[in-house]
C-alpha cells in the first residue's frame, strides 16, 4: 500500500529525491557541508530578490524558533511591536513578545478578514513608539492571505520596520524585497519549498542585522551571533540538522528545476481550485471567500450533521491514504486540507473522492454526490 | 568509493537502517507519529532508570537548544547556578546563563583536571544562595570524564539541584537516576544513540517540571509548556523534525537490540583503546591521561613539526575517507578523533593507518612507523 499522502501544511509530502538526500551522513565541520549551507542561503535569498541587501541566516528548530529568533534579535529590548491579528499564528507572535518582555500592540481582526493596511496605518500614526510591525503573510490557521505589499508600503511610509512571518507563503506567493521592503522574512524548510521539517531561516536586511548585536534574549536563538559565526567560519554555530539541510538542498534543486516560485504557485493554485470545486460537489463549503483564500491550505466548515465527528472522519480518511488536518478556529467547527507538498491536482481529486466515500459511510448528510472523479 | 567515515562527536556515522527510516513522511498530528514520540520518550527515560520519577521532554534544535531550555525552564529568575568549568561546553553553559540573566558562579578548573567534588562542596557551603549546579558529564572539548556520581552526591547532600549536560555521554556511560540524583539531564539524538542530529531531549524530574511554569525566557524553549502540551495531546507543540524522530526510533531500536548502554560502552571503549594505541605507535600523544579519558572523543597533541598544518592534514585524511575534528583548546594545538558512531575498532585501525600515511606524505617527523594494520 502507498504511504499516506499528507494534506497538511508541513510536514507535507516530499519527493523520494528529497528524502533520499538524507541517506548520507555529513560532517558539520567539513567544507563540503559548508558549501551546501552557503549555496542554500544564496538560493533562498534570491527567491525574494534580496541578494544586494539581505542575507539568509538558517536556524535549527521549527519555524516558530526562527520567528522567535527574528523578533528577539531585531527588536531592541525597548522596542514596541504592532501585531495585526487575524489568526492563530498572529496570536503566537503576540505570545512570543510577551515571553520576551517586548511591548506589543495587538490589532484584532476577524478571522475571515484580511489584515487592513488602513487600520495598520492609523495604529502607527497614533503611536510613534511602535518600532516594528510583525505581519503574518498567509495565516495558516485559516488559510487567509494578508495584503503584504500594501502593508509593507504603509509600514515603510511611516518609517517603521517590518518582520514577516512568511512560513506558509514563501516560495509559492511572490515576494520581491525590492518592492516589499522588510527587515526580516521568516520561513522554514518543510513548507512550500517541500523539504523536510527541522530548520527555519530568516532572510534579513544586513544593515538591520549589523545593528542587532546584544538584543537577543537567548543564546540559541541569537540570529546575529549565528550569522557572525557563519560569516567567519562558514559553519553553523551549533550542530546543524545535517540530513535536513541536505534534503533542503535537494528540494531547492527541484524547486528551481521546476520553474521556481511562479511554477510552484501555478501548481498549488490548480491543487486548490481542484480541491475547493471537488469539496463543493460534496456539499462542503470553504470558510473563506475565494478572493481571500491563499492556495496553501483550505479551511472547510464541518458538516452540520450529528453523524459527523472529526476523529472518526480523520481516521477513516487516513485509512484511505490521506492525512487531513484539524481546524484551528475557536468559533466554528472546521477541518483543514493542505494544497502544498509534492502533489498534483489528481491527488486532490482522489482525496475528495475518499472524503465523499467516508462521509457516505458515516451517514453524514448534505452530500450532493461525488463528482470528484 | 565509500562515504567518508565521521570520526566526529556528532553528527557521526549512522547505520543505513537509521538513515532509511527517513524515507517516509509522517504527519505530525497523526496518532502513529504520536506513538513514535511516546515510545522514544519512554525508552530514553528507561536508559537512566527514571521511569518512576522522571519524564523525557524532546526539544527541536541542536543539543545546545535543549541545554538552554533546561536551564531557562528549571532555574527560577532569581536562581543562582554553580558551573564547574573545565572546558568549552562548561563555558557555553555559563554563556547561556549570562544571556538568560541568571546569576552564575563559575568554578574554574584546568582543562586536563576533572571537576572536583570537594571544591564544588566548598563552593556550595560558602554560598547558600546557589540553587543549582550545572555539570557537564563528558566535556567534549577535551574528552574528559567528570566524576558525576560524586558530584551528584555532594549537590544532593547540600540540598541543591543538579542539571547535567550529558550530551556526549548519555547512552554510553552509565547513569542511574536512582543513584545519581538530578533534576534534569540533557542529551541529543545525534550522539551516542547514533541517531541523526536535529533534536535534543531533557530527562527531567516531574516534580521539578511541575513547579517550573512561568520561568522560561523563551516560548520556543519552554520545556514546561512543551511537556504540558505533549501530555495533553500526545503531540509536539510546534512542528517536530519528523524524519529525525523516525531515525531516532530506528537508532534506539538498534541500541536496545545490541545490548543497550553496557554494549555501547564496551564497543566505544574498544574503539578508544584501539585508537590511542594506534596513534601512540605513530608517535602521537593524547592530551589526557588514560584515567581521565572518556571513550567518546580523544584529543591529540598536534605533531610538533613545522611541516604539520591542520587544514592540510584534515584534507588529506578526508581524501582517504575519514573526517577528523579540530581541537578546541586555546592553550595547546590539538586535534580530535571521535570514538562514537556506528563504527567498530577495525575502522579506527584503518583511520590510524590513513593518518600515518598522511603524516609521512606531509613529511611530518616523530613518526615511529605505523603498526596500525
Amino acid at each position: 500500500m502507498r504511504e499516506p499522502i499528507l494534506l497538511t501544511p508541513g510536514p507535507l509530502t516530499t519527493t523520494m529525491a528529497t528524502r533520499s538526500a538524507m541517506l548520507v551522513d555529513w560532517g558539520s565541520w567539513d567544507s563540503a557541508f559548508n558549501q551546501l549551507t552557503a549555496s542554500i542561503c544564496r538560493d533562498l535569498t534570491e527567491v525574494v530578490d534580496g541578494l544586494d541587501t539581505h542575507v539568509c541566516v538558517p536556524m535549527q528548530g521549527s519555524g516558530t524558533f526562527s520567528v522567535e529568533a527574528a523578533i528577539g534579535t531585531l527588536v531592541p529590548r525597548q522596542g514596541k511591536v504592532l501585531v495585526p491579528d487575524n489568526g492563530a499564528y498572529c496570536k503566537r507572535v503576540a505570545r512570543i513578545l510577551t515571553y520576551l518582555g517586548r511591548e506589543a500592540v495587538v490589532l484584532p481582526h476577524h478571522e475571515d478578514e484580511p489584515a487592513d493596511p488602513r487600520r495598520i496605518d492609523a495604529a502607527l500614526a497614533a503611536d510613534p513608539a511602535i518600532t516594528h510591525v510583525a505581519q503574518v503573510h498567509c495565516e495558516t490557521g485559516t488559510g487567509i492571505l494578508n495584503p503584504l505589499p500594501e502593508i509593507a508600503a504603509v509600514v515603510a511610509a511611516r518609517g517603521r520596520r517590518l518582520i514577516i512571518d512568511a512560513m506558509s507563503s514563501y516560495g509559492a506567493i511572490p515576494i520581491d524585497s525590492r518592492l516589499v521592503p522588510f527587515d526580516a522574512l521568516v520561513a522554514a524548510s518543510g513548507k512550500c519549498l517541500e523539504g523536510v521539517p527541522g530548520m527555519g531561516f530568516v532572510i534579513v536586511r544586513q544593515s538591520a542585522l549589523e545593528q542587532a548585536t546584544g538584543n537577543s534574549h537567548s543564546l540559541s536563538l541569537d540570529l546575529a551571533d549565528q550569522w557572525q559565526y557563519m560569516r567567519k567560519t562558514g559553519q553553523w554555530r551549533y550542530t546543524p540538522p545535517t540530513h535536513v539541510v541536505a534534503a533542503l538542498r535537494a528540494a531547492v534543486d527541484q524547486f528551481r528545476a521546476q520553474g521556481g516560485q511562479p511554477a510552484r504557485l501555478a501548481r498549488y493554485q490548480k491543487n486548490c481550485t481542484t480541491l475547493i470545486a471537488g469539496m463543493r460537489s460534496l456539499g462542503l463549503r470553504s470558510f473563506l471567500p475565494e478572493a481571500l483564500q491563499a492556495p496553501i491550505i483550505v479551511t472547510f466548515h464541518a458538516p452540520a450533521d450529528p453523524h459527523y465527528e472529526f476523529g472518526e472522519f480523520y481516521r477513516r480518511v487516513r485509512d484511505r491514504g490521506f492525512i487531513l488536518y484539524p481546524g484551528k478556529l475557536t468559533s466554528v467547527e472546521t477541518f483543514r486540507v493542505g494544497c502544498i507538498g509534492a502533489i498534483e491536482a489528481g491527488i486532490l481529486r482522489e482525496a475528495v473522492a475518499a472524503i465523499g466515500d467516508v462521509l457516505r459511510e458515516m451517514g453524514v448528510g448534505t452530500i450532493a454526490g461525488s463528482q470528484a472523479n
